[in-house]
């Protein structure tokens, strides 16, 4: 196995201005990049090195501006290629060649997104959606009959839930399969429009199989009356492999052109009374017999529908790791380019300001490279949960659960910061942002589609904050201590309002010493112990909220859920943003060398006091800062922002991408060379005396 | 002159669920949709109906997913038509068939957005900037023999000042035209890769002539050496139209594919010592004698400069009303969607939630139309301002200072509002919201680069808050009291940190009963005193913290400014905040209906809000508010949003487009007929007792 060279090695990449790149302190201290990337890696750094090194190869690449029908059928090709390679069995069992590493595989898909993010998500389809429901709802006989089509990509594969009527909502949606003991078939059937499957990837144009999510209903022997067993999968033929052609009784059409993504051919299916025989049902959850009679090892349909759906957690896993790495690929754009760019002439009137030399560029840029350090290692950290599941060494419904609330947690948080960090970097870059041969614009509409697929980032952090308010319920139930303090709290946040002279003393005496207070807030537990009491506060806040509607009518419950819904997204993400920074705070004790911790530091102190700054009305008006307090906040992250902007280009290069992954213009060394040759020139102009003298001022 | 219908006819788009839609309230009142739409057209309706009803044409609108190339000759092709057809001439002298009509005719430029935007954009490239400039800095002779091709398109031209090194910086472009009195020519030259003209349109391929901005240099009778009359504009033609082959001197390059806006041909262009006759110089603001002698009207070169550039502010003031069309296209779709769209059981098990009955979606989308309502005023006062200086009524210095700080601080803040606009509007219709035949996507990628072109957002903020430093400095110079005021309130605010206890007692006091401060919250002008004092004290504040700079030495000036860069650009968006405040504000004034008053009223006082929720920190932090007022914040947001909601899609409705404006799959009812369609089968299965049972719950 080959590894990558962790920093970018084109020549032109080390034409950088004084002060950056490499810096060094004046006591040495300089942040080992090699070193960082290593940190950066993982878990599983042998296997990013590896998928990187085989993205390098231009054969992967997206090429821009292929129409539509072309970017499809390259997609497909690079799918059959990497199964061909033998780059995608990794999360399948050895017998199928496989390693059941289900982490390792995540990480090594999670690459992809440099190359194509097409190619990303529809190998996310391929093997994570498709096959792995084979693998994951079926048992031996469909794996061994349909997992060796699914992994070679001889069989495309779609994977059915969504409908036109339903997202989110799966528990809802509206095909059926209706169990005939007669022929021993299910008649899968679509009732209506807004039932069809849609969005689906491989269904406009590729796929000549899906695995189809529809309603069970079966009448066994002892049931009076047709029974509704919930939402399961079915394996089901829809095009006739060397046609092309729908199967009889399936119908659909292309979803056309998307905003992004459009290497996936989506489509939409329905099914008019489709026969599907009684082996094709994926049966691990529950299982029809001849007869209908309808057995589950899960005797609960709701337990059984969310350990269905469990396996839809990697999707969720790799979108976080996809989204981390795409925010890293436009940071290094856009931090490169300012270390290059010109504009506008400073304090010397004969030179012009370099971009991270401006306070504002450096506000623009630099929080979100430290929310990027902290969603990356917050993704490891999910990862690794992921893996602890997957593998069998955590698989309890405790781990289960927690693993679901951390990915629900943490996707939404990073793929929105994702869609942030390319905008904004797009603009940091000025209209040579908005040109698709500097990435920015292109990699932003590929993502945008990550924050509403698979699960919309507003239900995902409503699904958070549900089970944090259910934790918070068994702990003030279980443990009389907890309640009690949790009420002390309470009580100390309603003196706030009530007795505001008492507080206010207690203010004064916070705010003494402004200096003292920066230092505070320098400090980990400070920040720890800010970010940790409103997450824990939201939710406490949000269960007394809410507390009326476990005896009130239907309507009223749903009337006060709905007028706190916005407080629970907003406590969900507290919760991510702690987590992340917890995350950060454990990632500092992997590295080793004392300049690069310190560095990092200083970038998780930003990312804690970012989060500090845009919450800060929460921190006043609960009484945790003083109004002294407070605004040392934004005057601390000025600080740092001015401790790390030498260090921003090594920040950046740590996370180890070459020019074949980075793939823009102006981030290739072209920018410094004509900012180069521009300087050299107007020097030359000067030193001639031939210059131009500018015309005089007229007198008044 | 036809006009348009002012509501969608499309009987599709009647089908609305209860409770939406020409809603009422208990006593009548309704909001008067065509009446309100009369309003919000504004002082141009008549202009803005004609356009729109031209666009109801489907040869003026974007083919979606069309190649580049094709889409680069309609859009040419849409512009000849527009010509031919006498809809591009209304700014331009009567002698060329205009009306001399520059506001009148913005409006109606404004309007293509709906068709195109890279036809808006195009058109704003031949007519606004390429004609334009022919208009606005050459003169007689140059009108006469430039401007009849410059309109009919007989002559696409570029308008090449921006270079790939400078941007937003032209005072520091690098071309230079150099005067030769031998054979009265001047000699355009481009002396190195970062003076090329970059992103023009027209320069990629159309083009045949362009306006060439260079520095002037002149050596005339009395000069003892060259001098720079720094950047003037030149007529040059760059390729010959019967071949399309670059004329000798002359080279370039296509910018290739972008984020969006393919259908314009944004390229570079460079010179090599071209020799552009004297003639061709634009001379209204500066002329050469054949001798060399260089005058102008203007004496002093900084006055001369802003004077030229100041025709570019046309641009800016039609991209802030493109920005405020393409919101509310974004919004028509993404209510219309929301109202129709259901998703999860409700309290009624047997029926789903339509999405705009969910406060968070609430949350999302209605502060956002309350922007745009507020947008849409201002630019009405914006487009005013331009028509009072471009048709010479106040076209005075302080009146075009006033325009030129108004542009600058409204495109900034409507353009990044279009963008968060589409964009939340795309997120909040789910997998919808990507495909392309639902708009969202394609608008947005159109609009992104409206952030950053004809003045970078950033660089704009920065330009009105050192024009609000300026204003103060002359306010607090010419009036002790005014002087005795603002210090007093320094010293207030001062007070707030180092005698917390007396501020105390006053916030007590303020914080006594939040019924009342909910009540003055909804006055007027409690929000008109909240949002004026953050916008000026933030300028006061600033001018104290940069006053050091003006001794200081020049590096120290400079950091000093750099560390309030942040600072200065928050205070311009406070400032663009207030005047969109006011506009509104002002607009209400204009509705004559009580009850359509009342719901923009309510809108009006939910733009307030969201801008002082959004500063919340900022409030408490200066006192400005006390922690139980500042709550009722937020609780009075919410309960605007329920008495909005009801008349949400009547305020979209008012926007008055029609569905050929629209063009959206989702928005045309379709979404109705299906959700229409699966509870009228849902219901008629519940009906026929025919239906299957839900699996009973197991025993425990």
């Amino acid at each position: 196995m080959t590894t990558t060279a962790p920093v970018p090695t084109d020549p032109a990449r080390t034409i950088r201005p004084t002060g950056t790149g490499q810096h060094a302190e004046p006591d040495g201290t300089r942040v080992d990049v090699p070193a960082l990337t290593g940190v950066l890696l993982g878990r599983y750094g042998d296997l990013r090195r590896d998928a990187r090194e085989l993205l390098t190869q231009e054969r992967f690449w997206r090429i821009e501006g292929q129409p539509v029908a072309d970017h499809r059928a390259r997609v497909l090709d690079q799918l059959r290629t990497l199964a061909a390679e033998g780059n995608v069995h990794r999360a399948f069992p050895v017998r199928f060649g496989g390693a059941d590493d289900h982490g390792g595989s995540l990480a090594r898909f999670e690459e992809l997104v440099t190359a194509d993010p097409s190619l990303q998500i529809k190998a996310g389809v391929q093997w994570g959606l498709y096959a792995s429901a084979i693998l994951h709802l079926g048992t031996t006989a469909h794996h061994d009959r349909l997992l060796p089509d699914a992994l070679s990509v001889d069989v495309p594969g779609a994977f059915a839930m969504t409908e036109t009527g339903h997202g989110s909502d799966v528990a809802s949606v509206a095909t059926t399969a209706t169990y005939d003991p007669a022929t021993e078939h299910f008649v899968l059937h679509t009732p209506f429009r807004a039932a069809w499957k849609d969005y689906l990837g491989n269904a406009g144009q590729h796929g000549t199989a899906a695995v189809v999510f529809a309603q069970l209903i079966t009448q066994g022997p002892g049931d009076p009356a047709p029974v509704n067993h919930g939402v399961h999968a079915f394996h089901v033929p829809i095009r006739d492999a060397a046609t092309g052609e729908f199967l009889p009784g399936v119908g659909g059409e292309d979803d056309g052109l998307k905003g992004g993504l459009n290497g996936i051919d989506n489509g939409r299916l329905w099914f008019d009374h489709v026969r599907v025989p009684r082996a094709d049902l994926l049966n691990r959850y529950g299982d029809v017999a001849a007869d209908g009679s309808y057995t589950s090892p899960i005797a609960s349909p709701g337990r059984r529908f969310f350990t269905m759906l469990g396996t839809l957690v990697q999707g969720r896993v790799s979108l976080d790791g996809a989204a981390v790495n795409a925010a890293r690929i436009g940071l290094q754009i856009a931090v490169t380019y300012a270390n290059q760019r010109r504009q506008f002439p400073g304090a010397d009137p004969t030179d012009e300001v370099v971009l991270l030399d401006y306070g504002q560029h450096r506000r623009r840029l630099l929080p979100l490279l430290a929310e990027t350090y902290a969603s990356g290692f917050a993704h490891e950290h999910l990862l690794a949960a992921f893996d602890d599941v997957f593998s069998g060494r955590a698989d309890t419904e405790e781990g289960r659960e927690e693993l679901e609330t951390l990915a629900a947690a943490l996707k939404p948080t990073s793929t929105w910061h994702a869609l942030d960090t390319l905008q904004t970097c797009r603009e940091a870059c000025g209209g040579a942002g908005f040109l698709t041969q500097n990435r920015l614009t292109s990699l932003r509409a590929d993502l945008d589609v990550y924050v509403t697929f698979e699960g919309d980032n507003t239900v995902l952090y409503q699904l958070v904050a549900k089970r944090l308010l259910t934790n918070y319920a068994h702990t003030v139930g279980g443990d009389p201590a907890v309640m009690a303090r949790l009420m002390a709290e309470k009580v100390t946040d309603a003196a706030l309002h009530r007795m505001p002279l008492a507080r206010a003393v207690q203010t004064l005496v916070d705010a003494g010493d402004a200096r003292r207070s920066a230092g505070q807030l320098r400090e980990a537990d400070t920040q720890r112990a800010l970010l940790a009491d409103r997450a824990h506060t939201m939710v406490a806040e949000l269960a007394q909220a809410l507390r009326p509607a476990r005896r009130a009518a239907p309507e009223v419950a749903a009337a006060l859920f709905d007028a706190h819904q916005h407080e629970m997204i907003e406590a969900a993400r507290a919760h991510a943003e702690l987590l992340q920074w917890e995350a950060f705070t454990r990632g500092l004790d992997q590295v080793a060398d004392s300049g690069t911790r310190q560095v990092l530091t200083w970038l998780r102190d930003l990312f804690g006091l970012t989060v500090i700054e845009r919450h800060l009305a929460w921190y006043l008006l609960n009484g945790r800062l003083s109004a002294g307090r407070a605004r040392t906040v934004t005057s601390y992250i000025e600080r740092l922002l001015l401790r790390l902007r030498p260090h921003a280009q090594d920040l950046v290069d740590a996370f180890g991408y070459r020019d074949e992954h980075v793939r823009a213009e102006i981030a290739s060394g072209a920018e410094a060379r004509r900012q180069g040759e521009a300087r050299e020139w107007q020097r030359a102009q000067r030193a001639s005396g031939q210059a131009p003298v500018p015309e005089p001022k007229p007198r008044r």
